[in-house]
């Protein structure tokens, strides 16, 4: 992978011909296809397409002018270009450790802007890996609007291109949610089944589960019910105490935390309707 | 292992010295302990022991004195004697499939007496097994007496100590699952999140979930509810159909069930309130 | 998916404009792409397409076409379509007893031609499913060939396109692997580390390993040295003796080979020199 | 768990009624058994046990009574007392930062000595956590001798328990390796098949592997044979460059030597020959 390689993302209502016309300009470009993934959806009938190129001029001209000609969303990259993230935290350090360990290794493309958090515990971790640090607690529901404030303006000060919910234990407003649509990844814990309310951990012991998940998707106003990117599960038993569990959770959320970051960071992840298109 | 080896389970309230006192009752038999497990839950302060012993003469006696002596609830068996199973079904034959295939070639030690199914569709599957199979349609809320008298008439003729609902689709009255607590084995799909009502694989596809999974629990009159013996789960892609999922679905559950009866009918598995014990 | 969806796959050495060119040929088919996925390979300099088609008209002689013009490999089949497969096995039941179930319930779209075994103890599995089963004992090295001649008798007969070596315990000549390159799978258990010689079980419990695996992949004059198409392990533990080892390892061993014939006969394998390309 | 909670190790010899005197001994220190676990290997004809007891007086003595009684060794622990570990390390950091930052979190029960590198780039890791780092290059043989010296010291000062080797890539003397046998664990990559020489991950892509995993085990003079702790895999595509595998391996490496490390701290791995007992 050199400097001139690109990646090109489009998605459109599906119509006759449309790989052909896309890989036309791409030719038009003197460009070569690396790797090249579509998907055409039965449910929502849009079609998803995901290019590697290498050696082509103009392209991100040439996909303005298919965005108007198929009335597509499309977006032109360099390919490994870190992607600007803000990470947003409360207490809990391991998913905001694996992020930042993985970026900084250079397993993660993304460049961490900063870390907006309500509590102050983690700023030591950030102040590690050299990334800002910004703490704002949230007593009253009035400090949560001072907060999403920051948020906006982190966003907007620095470009933001996704936001990362690393164990922020805060509900999220619907006018942010609506704002960061599709670009505002969560973690949560899952289970089979599923468990409401406080200590879901307590409840899974409770219910003596087997298994312990955790669920990457969008932020979006329904609670915990965005549409899922990634998810993984670990083996439990008896012997596991609902701290055990807990524990297990969490590292199983670091993970699939980091593996949804690097399928976005990646373009690897498309919006269908409530559903996600993944090419990984 | 021979055929003098012995399985002895017992749990009890947990109280001081209660190891010393089994393992002192299996010494006084003349019995050598070759595998020993034991747990004490602090959520319901149970003790539960699962020993096998090699060797050991009037082992049954002394088992029922230690009962008493210790209000215990204690069992001895063979190792290795194949437990007297029914198994119920009804069209989907995943289940039945891979539990008498695994019980035939002697990796599941079940003695099948018999199946019976709501629909007619698996005589053949149970025949080419040499197992007996009996029908009986339940097309109305009466068929269903009929039906689950010929499950009590099953049990006890032939003293039948497990009852396996291997995608039996009927739901199970109050008084039956009274009547089986403990020794009826059910299988189910599980999702993350969790699912209600009619074709939960189009569901779980309309939510675009990760991974597929399978539940095998104890049967309580709580629909789908009861303890958890066995969990697995399977990753799949936005490009699974529902249909795809469906058949992802039964291999999980088929693996699960399976595993879930072997576990029982080698006594490795304890109720523990809502929670099992396993001793795998 | 109705009976005018196609499959084409195509391979040929990279070069630009290649999607281009095929896409604009199945246009002119007036073909729409309902799946698409692409593999340019930096190693081997090869490229590597499936197209998922519905509504092309002509596509078999724009395909010889393209073959053609881009000096490539191409095929184009319906979609669905059952693929005709000759199983080879021995004693050992637990592969062929999945595939046969599958196959039966439609969820793996092959046609068993026949069943050819060196031992006799299958036939009645295959005769529940309906298969022709043929029994040709191998005492001697000449009886190999006489075996193989009716496997190639088998092939030719029924246009065989997938042989099944379905745990078929002896060494295929390397004669006969080179006829059947690239269209007969192995299945063979897989651990870390690997052991060579007999009784591997025994060998792995000895060594006290944590994981068994399996390995599907193409047959090769290189014993167990194929390309691999499908790996998966189940984890085991001290408490396992080597034949429940074995057991578990027939497990994985059944669910692999089931799913590297799926991807085979949904034309999803490419060969990529000692490597596959496999498009899930 | 409190801080009289006390867990007790034995092995020896098998014999009839171990359990029975060893349970019997904690009954005379008035002890509570909250989980037992034992095993008899019958390659070995040895008998693993691991008990957690709560309340008990001088469980020390009594333990040292039966070590001679019964010829066994013993050890008796404060249930969650930090291991003192002693942690070798060259310039990856994947595994080093996993185990700092679970024991930072208080989920991994070791206390760091020190970390001892031939490397000078985890320094700034290691004081992040306030750890103790030295380093030492070793750019000729006679500089290992160097190094190792420096391991033996940094053992005898400290009292070490446990010696990690998280990514050491250097071969330790056959001499070291005996004076650490049963206590110094190292984590490699691990691949079906397996490779040997250099850069295997370039050897794994050229194989076309579908699964990555790794495999903790007790450091030996045979390099990558001692006894297998723990062992989890990682599914990988044709996609995946060499460096991709690299990457997934690296994931793979850190949980699996953390979790061998959780073990042993815990008292919970035992060795039995070339093979382990593990009692989770």
């Amino acid at each position: 992978m050199t400097s001139t390689d690109q990646v090109l993302t489009l998605q459109s209502a599906d119509q006759p011909g449309i790989v052909h016309r896309i890989t036309g300009a791409i030719v038009e470009c003197g460009g070569n296809i690396t790797e090249l993934q579509q998907f055409s959806s039965t449910d929502t009938l849009r079609f998803f397409t995901r290019i590697q190129v290498t050696g082509a001029r103009g392209l991100t001209d040439a996909a303005a002018a298919l965005a108007e000609e198929l009335d597509a969303e499309v977006s032109v990259d360099q390919v490994g270009r870190p992607m600007r993230t803000l990470i947003l935290a409360s207490k809990a350090g391991h998913c905001l450790n694996q992020l930042l360990y993985r970026q900084q290794t250079g397993q993660l493309p993304i460049e961490v802007t900063g870390v907006l958090a309500n509590h102050p515990d983690l700023a030591e971790m950030a102040g590690f890996y050299g990334v800002d640090f910004r703490h704002q607690p949230i007593p009253t529901p009035e400090d949560k609007d001072v907060f999403e404030a920051l948020v906006r303006e982190a966003v907007a000060e620095r470009d933001v291109e996704l936001v990362v919910l690393a164990r922020y234990m805060q509900i999220v407003s619907p006018q942010l949610c609506e704002e960061l649509a599709g670009r505002a990844i969560n973690i949560h814990h899952s289970f089979l089944p599923g468990f409401k309310g406080a200590n879901p951990y307590r409840q899974a012991h409770a219910r003596g589960v087997k298994v312990i998940g955790a669920t990457a998707h969008f932020v979006t106003p329904d609670l915990d019910e965005g549409p899922i990117i990634e998810q993984n599960v670990q083996p439990v038993t008896h012997q596991h105490t609902w701290q055990d569990l807990r524990s297990v959770g969490e590292d199983v959320e670091s993970r699939t935390v980091t593996e949804a970051v690097r399928l976005y960071a990646q373009h690897r992840v498309f919006l269908d309707g409530n559903r996600t298109v993944i090419f990984p």
